[in-house]
């Protein structure tokens, strides 16, 4: 989403958020380049599916999930 | 870089901080997905082209560097 605001980017994730617990996903932290209109998105979650259904039903579908279970 | 493993990850993260310094960079964490092979790092930098020297300089250039400006 190019040109995203600080406040733009919390409502969206605040949007999550709130139905997050519908798919047992935990959202962390949100990563937003206006430039580029980049998003990068961290959560806990059962599956990327589970992911990918919570951005869909918030109206900003992700264009890739990659799960990442190693940690540094 | 597909199979690797937390001390693969960890031994490159702690190869870019060691040398960190030189560029002003901070490295905060990093996530891999070692089915995909995909590498995801986070820093404070001045540039985009310091965190590149670095990932440079210690063997693992990155493919893409977005500057994330907003956070939420």
């Amino acid at each position: 989403m190019v040109g995203i605001t600080p406040e733009g980017l919390r409502e969206a994730h605040n949007a999550d958020v709130a139905i997050q617990a519908d798919e047992k996903v935990e959202f962390k932290k949100a990563w937003a380049d206006p430039e580029s209109g980049t998003v990068f998105c961290l959560s806990e979650a059962p599956s990327a599916d589970a992911v990918k259904r919570i951005h869909e039903r918030t109206g900003h579908p992700a264009d890739e999930i990659h799960p990442v279970p190693v940690v540094a």
